[in-house]
């Protein structure tokens, strides 16, 4: 199944000079849905996870169907000001500015291996900093699953050392 | 299974004099995640929807699943600023101040059963917005889910008219 063609590219958008890699079709399609959430449960499943980590809040979009289809825990990693309990945080740098991720503090036990799950990999700067937060908690990470992968913007550099797949290239 | 047992209360967040019903234990617990997906799931059959509607972000956490399970298209309700293409927007009045929620123009035919997916029902605010935002494309709302349901705020009444369910009810 060809899932580019249910990427709509949105020109200018959030600012002017950014080609926006627009999941929504993609979404809204059962089949094109069904055959990406496939595509990486067979990749989070080979990296062996204890549990899924998706950041907010398309992350969540992609992660929480791999939990459930792997019967894992699903661990939300946030922006600043959302979960409720103890937690720790990463600043971090990002496309378009900067911003902060939190994780509970309880969210991982020592040696845990967290699947980490996001809709884009751009910079690499968010699921980096969605690493550090595994590793403070003792985690491990597992590996990283994206749909759609922007290679000329490097995050693929910034996250060397960790297994890293994308569905879905763009150069 | 005694879903409540997963649910984390939170005194003071995100402001003094609230509790806050806190998900993450429950998705955490990969049995209590199960169990809350087959009974969203029961409940979202049985209104035979055409596709589920999740509102940003923890409608996306329950929501996406079910469309999963179901073999059903998936549309996001956004804040603000989001969603990149031709967009309807509805404002809204919520438990801690006033908002927006955004849908793509496209994302829904005619007529097409929308089954809208929250973690929370409060005042009901943000799920009235939803079900405008489902009616301005011309579908149809085929119920609401909720995993939990703070009574005395009146949601259910701001709903009356449409189905609703929740999984964990609160005083």
């Amino acid at each position: 199944m060809d899932l580019k063609a249910f990427i709509r590219d949105v020109p200018g958008f959030p600012q002017p000079g950014i080609l926006f890699r627009d999941i929504t079709p993609l979404l809204g399609n059962a089949e094109a849905l069904r055959a990406t959430l496939d595509e990486l449960t067979g990749i989070a499943e080979a990296a062996r996870p204890d549990c899924i980590v998706g950041i907010e809040s398309r992350g969540f979009i992609f992660g929480v169907p791999l939990a459930d289809r792997l019967g894992l825990p699903f661990v939300p990693v946030r922006k600043p000001g959302k979960l409720p309990a103890a937690r720790m945080s990463v600043e971090y740098s990002l496309e378009y500015g900067e911003s902060q991720l939190d994780i509970h503090a309880d969210a991982l036990t020592k040696g845990q291996r967290a699947f980490i799950v996001d809709d884009l990999l751009a910079t690499g700067g968010t699921a980096l900093a969605a690493a550090k937060l595994v590793e403070l908690l003792d985690g491990v990470v597992a590996g990283f699953g994206f749909v759609v992968e922007l290679e000329v913007l490097g995050g693929r550099e910034r996250l060397r050392g960790y297994p890293v797949s994308a569905l879905l290239t763009y150069a």
